[in-house]
């Protein structure tokens, strides 16, 4: 089973299109878990069992483990979530970008050593800095588009001819070009539903990795209504701190699921 | 001493505008290294002790260091240029792209627990992705503009408006905008030497990285000549695998030596 299969079942088996993403920051910890060597392992282990029956993906934010030098609670974590929740597929988030045998290794870093089922990556370096992950193809490749903070407009909204954006020139890209085996998804932020509805209608069905609610202010209907495939389904909706710190005690794991159980069903609410 | 300082001065003291980059691939090394627990390790620091006093920087490429779990010795190896040979700074070639907190503990990674003087990163995410490193004001910065890969061309060369090119854009927003501290410099490859003469137009004096001479078949002269700052420095010209994998047996870093030795005299015939 590839990542595009493994997502769509999880959607479906699920009922979810809620990405749940595991950004550990010590700092935010419940008190009893603080000072615990494998305190990041625990307590991603923890809102990972709570909330893996709502989810469509788990989303590990890399710089958070390299920060603390937990890369060997990462794999840990990963495979965790592969042998007991095996039906919900773990996107590395860690916005690779580099060519050749410098993205190989990359690949292998993700693939290989993390046993993620998709990685996302950065299309500033062209095609070239996307192709040696194609050679996994049963792994997915998100693409970063339109991102969802205020920068993100810097370079992504820039007109490249005929009212033409950037963003829109990657999307279409990725759609037509850059995806001959079907691996590729988007990321797109949730801040812009004009701009998530622009992508939804250049790249047909393909799956929208889509940050910015939550924390970041996205609105959930507005961002269903704007990404949401024919289907209903085609989006990743990535809820990392609302989701993690939504406790501060022992009962962190059941605060978490409250808010992720309340994030699935606002979001279902508008999918059809 | 920050970053540029140190940079000026290894690039006086060591009449070098040769960046060594550390890309250990153990596929490459020699023979009696194989097998080594800490084989990336010895190779690198032999590479570096026979080359530092040649260098004006060393860039060791994360993606070959994570892909082998080869993170403490990366630790080691750049604890070991600091001890050893203090005037030449470190790059962590890294390409990090992400905003806010993320980009944060990136910073953290590459800074507190590497203790890079500089990194590279990525400028598709816009100013948010920049600003939380340049809080790090002893700390470089070096910001991807344009790439020596043929996919370079897929995004970076896009015209966005009266013939603009939009890695002219990223090189003018970094000058203009992103350097408040005077810590950016910025990637540009070496195969496009009539691109490197119009960044070095766009930015002054700015350090520039760069790639592709060797293995990727830029031309030192063009570049040199394209490149160089007014005072016949401003560059970080960087070679990998010509350098690292000149010799196959125990003499290896002899070998590297040799090729360092004659890249740094070759690059120095054109610099004034």
């Amino acid at each position: 089973m590839n990542f595009h299969q493994k997502l769509t079942a999880a959607w479906t088996a699920h009922d979810s299109l809620l990405c749940v993403g595991l950004d550990p920051d010590l700092s935010k910890f419940p008190t009893h878990l603080r000072g615990k060597p494998d305190a990041v392992f625990e307590f991603c282990r923890a809102i990972v069992d709570a909330t893996a029956d709502l989810a469509c993906a788990f989303k590990p934010q890399i710089a958070y483990f390299a920060a603390l030098r937990a890369e060997d609670q990462l794999e840990a974590l990963i495979a965790h979530i592969h042998a007991n929740h095996p039906a919900v597929p773990v996107i590395l988030d860690a916005k690779r970008g580099d060519i050749g045998a410098t993205a190989a290794q990359y690949a292998r870093e993700a693939f290989e050593r993390y046993k993620a089922d998709a990685l996302t990556v950065n299309p500033y370096m062209g095609f070239d800095s996307v192709e040696p992950y194609l050679e996994w193809r049963d792994r997915g490749l998100i693409v970063l588009c339109r991102t969802s903070n205020p920068g993100g407009s810097d370079l992504q909204n820039l007109d490249i001819g005929q009212g033409r954006k950037l963003y829109q020139h990657v999307a279409e890209l990725v759609a037509t070009k850059w995806n001959p085996h079907g691996q590729a998804a988007l990321v797109v932020g949730a801040t812009f539903p004009q701009e998530l509805a622009d992508v939804r209608g250049i790249v047909g069905d393909l799956p929208l990795l889509v940050p910015g609610i939550g924390a970041q202010g996205g609105d959930i209907e507005a961002t269903v209504k704007a990404g949401r495939s024919a289907a209903g389904a085609g989006l990743m909706i990535s809820s990392s701190r609302a989701i993690l710190y939504a406790g501060k005690d022992e009962d962190f794991a059941d605060a978490a699921r409250r808010v992720a159980l309340e994030t699935q069903k606002t979001i279902n609410a508008f999918r059809r």
